[in-house]
């Protein structure tokens, strides 16, 4: 079996670092550098040839520059003659950027697939994309993850009686529906409205909540405004209280602020996927064994979707209804 | 400017002819034979030398006969050095194939696209996608249309009071909400639960239409399953009645017969994105003159999207907001 | 060395279970579904991760569904990080769309080789190509395999006195020529007239066939009109019996009846590269064997041309002449 | 309407300057340096921004030289940003290899196609290509000429009674049938045996040749081994004498000084694809007047397959017969 | 003629503007967008169908922000069907990471070209790239113009006695040798000496520049080092004073400051290829009419290279002596 | 791990030999032939099957003979499955063609690099390119060798007192100042004035040769013209003898009666990079041994570049500099 090297951008050393100790092996060295134009520049420390390189970067803030970043990782081991390069990205925050939704608008999930590809990647791992469709953007195979079974043992210890599975949006609930068979509890779900071009309302929330105890469940949080919409309308629907768990903890902007100012949430619940913010309440949930896990079983040439059965049925290959569409 | 040639695929040839009249051009002769070991071939009948060619073709049943037609009339054409090549596939059904819901799956919008652009095709000229995320799959440009103002305006003469619009799927509804708007009318939706793997079912309808009458709009019309459960369930609310409108009426199996034998609904209408079925009731509303005019749009370098100013927000640059997502 | 994984499409799955057999492995499964609108689907059900993978689907009736079936399981491999993945494509029947003999014509040959390597094929595997340039419209490795061998065995247990093989076109008796060289025997070969553009006869038979009987070889028997004619002047030029042997027995029409009627024909023989029709009077020889070894010896490294020495001089490293063109 | 360029390799100049005269356009200069390390440098004298280029150059010996010069000049003219760039090669040497009759043997016709659309090739403009699935080896358009009209109309003017057109190879004779048409006169052929594996024998003349005149006519004459072997038959067989007749006049080796000595052959007619030898009794004629008349209706966007209705059936849009293949 | 239409990325709004203003059109407006997670969406605001696209971005700090703008600029004018997109890059600043001076390092002015073309792009147009070899980065054609002769312009009406040209580095002294033929002006260089890996020094100056006045002509200058150092040498051999000329002013970091406190340089003087920093005293030559001058020309297909005849042999033809290198 | 399989084109058998010799391995055979229409087809003789190829073939004269055999050997290998195509070009003189130095002009270095990708090349091992900025031509990994360390070997065991290292390019000197730090030596330089477009001179040296015994240092000698200029002015300047060292000896033309007229020059050194011409006093140092270590390193995963630590910077990872640029 070929040699297996893993590489880190700086967007998240921390954990490059907790998956090679999962896997066993060290982190390999890089230097980026940045001149005096603004330029950035990487050398790999440690002999890729005819190794498979994993190259472990999530597209968080800066973006750019850690995109640029991971371009250049990628250049380099081309060059330097890897056998295969997997891009491992926990969180590819351009997946938002997935649709035209304005005429003459760019598509930055599709964009940033050709570029990995073309800077010379060979394969992606990732964890909970966006909208399932963006896997179809890339020309090389990925890999994606779902942490909900990491999520559900986190919450399956604790006191689950009176409560119910919430979903922001009844639109995309797909993954709180899946989440709430593993723990076994009813689901909710807000149903979003849209006012104007811009201003999105939560008006009610479909499924009973009243005298019950929410754990709130979204893919990823960004500046926390829509989940403050959804515990207004949680409380005033007579729900007591809200667990908050999310794959993405970006925290932007002020929601670490907000949301701690919200007393109706008891407990926020993340991944680190990104770097956590500083915030000691906040529980951070670490999906590296995962990860490190998947970059095994591809190096060993076993399957990444049995690491899930039980956990998500995409993983598990569903019987095929006759007229499914 | 560039002459204009426009062919047909066997799949839709009234279409082609209806769309030709309104461009004010001659539909181009093309024939197409099958070998006694069942390949096929295609001849271009007209010269096509540095022209704009389209050629029209909604992937219908049978979906592979036609899809295969159609990439050999793209490679016919630029082999007689074409000078630009438009696929107008008004119904793009491999775009239900967009997303790896098991393992090992294949995905066949991605493949399609990838498989029309190395065929040769420089742009996509086509109708209602079924997720917004597929014109990412793309590696050409692809115009889409929408049907919504040509829905709007059949329902628009009629009697408006005391009616809802409703969609069957409440996490897909952003088409019904645009076309409640169009109308002056309010929107609900039904709540759409997954029993098990392969059973869906529509449990609750979201906003109130208690002794209205609905308008159920979907974009796509199959087997018509969806659809009669919505009507049971909307009988259930209390609702009177229910007009039907979809942009793709593709009626397969029974479709016709259980609609039909549904005498809740009191008129069904569609467009002619594809070969309507034999069904004398059937309200078919002829989207020829928007791909008449889009292809006259294309040809002369005008925007597409402003014909849908009005119509669709995401054909007229809204104010991006802040922090939409 | 990697794992080696086959499957097979729906296009002729026995001959897939007699290649696995031979090989000793046990034919992988494949789910593959035909949705509503008519759009396939296929699912590989056996992980293929960094495996060699390959995909049994000769191009027979109905052509373009089972040409998609191919395309659709190899886009489902490259996606599922198959590490090779070789098409064996025991009959490549758009092959005989070759030339462009007639303006804006398709090039069916060509388009689908394209085809191919776009859904991500690495090699092709394949019997007796319609002509030998078809091999250059592959942008992959193609190894081509020969029945010549399987069919002079044969024969070679027959009485051999007094025979003379004869090809159908004088203008491609290559293949016949080798052949009689394989059984020691002399050749002949009808000479054919275009009589108009599209109506062929065979108004003469060159060497000496009377008072003999023939072995008629050509590569496809599709209708059965050229060995009809061609045994009708081996009738005139006072030729006793006609043994007719092909590689691919497709037999597509009224072939079989029109053979059958004819008594002049005393056996025909033809190999399994494509699904045998219904008619018990017919040999099949299987080549299953030979595509087993390709197989094996593809997936080791070892020489395949080398399985041919003796059979067939494309095989052996010739004495390059000085001027061969 | 693009400005058109016209520029000459230094293969053929006086074609190009021929060429260019019935075109109405001066032929633009090109500088050629040869280094002293023996590598070639091209640069185009004429300003090519934005224009029609057509560079002119037969694949002649020096082959590689006059290769490597085209791929040079139209790598100069991309990169000087030309609309489009074609290839004008009257004729094509490398398609003789065009297929893989050994094994580990290169694949020339396809290998030249692939490196002249690498260079940035947009068209090619060719004559008589060696085998009609050569174009198909080429991912770009082909427009392909054929010569027949002009030799025929050559021979219009002389005693046709009791004369005959020849092929040398029976397995190639559908030029010479087509030639036979266009004069009215029957067609006969030599038949090829393969004594061993690099020795080709014509033992036999099929077609009635005794006490007539022949017109032999071939696609190309390289050292003239086959016209003479024909030669002896067709005296053996008791024809009177021979005219020959060919597109590719390449006259290579000791071929003038062989035909000369041959007093059966009465006049040898070639096509200025390539220079002609030195020899006063060679009858050239100019394809030059085809040429520029191809470039010209390229330009203008017309039919190039309209020029030779009448002559090649290929040409004019065929009736497609039921069942042909 | 097809229509232009010229957009500015946020990197240098103003040199758009006044190449707008050169053209006689209107800058078209660009919507820039930065979401919560910092990923970059852009919108044109026109219409670009068949249109030919001009994009203004020089990639100046932030750089990868820059980049990423031009990127996604591209992205949406190839999205929205544009004929031809110019990328025009007055300053390439990846340029200068041309070669892998150490093992495993990228090299980011191939894959910055490479990036490009991926996105869209058909042409660049840049000013003095870093090395000319960059060049051949791209795939795509590449015009590149000179700010020589604008330079030349502003000294040529001061007094020029007793002035002698200065290159820092004799080693890249080609700019300062063209430079001073242009002003008639003898020619001297400093002689760069590497102490250690990370350390060059000037310790010599070749050429007399004794009681004479200095005009110091460098590429770019970024932190001012090699200046200071050079100036400091040219005290040294007894020079008077100096003027310092470059084409890209970047000014990094504290080279303001620097070259301020250097008494001994008289003026400075850049072109607007980038910003210009907050420094009255400098001089700011403006290239936009250059710019414009280049757009009108490639859009009209007239010659660029024409523009720079007489101020660079690199634009005009030279004789190719026989035996260069 | 894989075979390896060493295949020689006609360039150089000599060199490739004594590579397969320090490998360990048997040269494995080709046949070259070219036809009576100059066209050339390649064989490989060894089956490449899923093998590593290493096909050595410097570019020397006839140099697109040697292009030409080198493309059709890796098409083979390519059509051949072989696993990995590694071109080992010791000298690629194309690189000398690297900058568009007038308008409309080639770029052979960056064509011919993509006619090798296009070919089906997988890596490049080279040595010593005439630019650093050549690497980025290439879209596949390139190994580049030095013989730095071989020339000095051979030095060092001469007396080196009161010696100096003179480059004859002030402007290129990089390589003579590693080479001086190896040998301890001092170092001097040329400085070159161009007189006309076409005309070179060195007009003077820059450090202190008088009295001294000069090593000359170049990368590749042609002409000799520079050397002989050199030298003149070495004498010129009181210096007594000169050694001449270089990497690629082509020694075209006149080269070798002009060098062995010089007697200022005691000595000639050069590698055998390409065939040594027939010169008794020349002596060849072989950088086979240097080729056969790479490739066995290549073969087995292991680092190039540590071959070259001590022996030139750009081989150890260097500590970045701050502000480098």
């Amino acid at each position: 079996m070929k040699d297996i090297v893993v590489f880190s951008g700086s967007a998240h050393q921390q954990m490059a670092e907790e998956i090679c100790e999962h896997i066993g092996t060290q982190l390999a060295g890089t230097r980026i550098s940045r001149f005096s134009n603004d330029c950035l520049q990487v050398q790999l420390l440690v002999n890729v040839r005819q190794r498979d390189v994993y190259i472990i970067q999530p597209l968080v803030p800066p973006t750019q520059e850690h995109l640029m970043e991971l371009l250049l990782m990628i250049d380099a081991a081309r060059g330097a003659s890897a056998a295969q390069i997997t891009a491992v990205i926990p969180h590819y925050s351009y997946a938002r950027s997935d649709k035209k939704d304005a005429s003459r608008i760019s598509l930055g999930g599709r964009l940033v697939a050709d570029l990995l590809v073309t800077a010379g990647v060979s394969r992606i791992l990732t964890m909970q994309l966006h909208s399932p469709q963006v896997q179809g953007f890339f020309s090389c195979p990925v890999d994606q993850l779902t942490a909900l079974g990491v999520l559900a043992d986190h919450f399956r210890d604790a006191d689950l009686s009176n409560t119910v599975v919430v979903s922001p949006d009844l639109g995309n609930a797909k993954n709180a529906t899946q989440f709430s068979r593993l723990l076994g509890l009813p689901v909710a779900a807000g149903s979003k409205r849209r006012l104007a071009d811009d201003k999105v309302v939560i008006d009610a929330i479909v499924g009973d909540v009243e005298g019950m105890r929410a754990i709130v469940l979204d893919d990823e949080i960004a500046t926390g405004g829509s989940i403050l919409e959804l515990t207004q309308r949680l409380r005033d629907y007579g729900c007591l209280s809200a667990s908050v768990a999310c794959t993405h903890g970006l925290f932007a902007g002020r929601a670490v602020e907000r949301l701690r100012a919200d007393h109706f949430i008891t407990e926020v619940v993340a991944t680190n996927t990104v770097p956590p913010p500083e915030w000691p309440e906040l529980t951070t949930l670490s999906v590296a064994p995962l990860f490190a896990e998947a970059i095994d079983r591809i190096h060993r040439g076993r399957s990444v979707s049995k690491m899930f059965k039980g956990v998500d049925p995409a993983y598990a290959p569903p019987e095929a209804p006759a007229g499914l569409f």
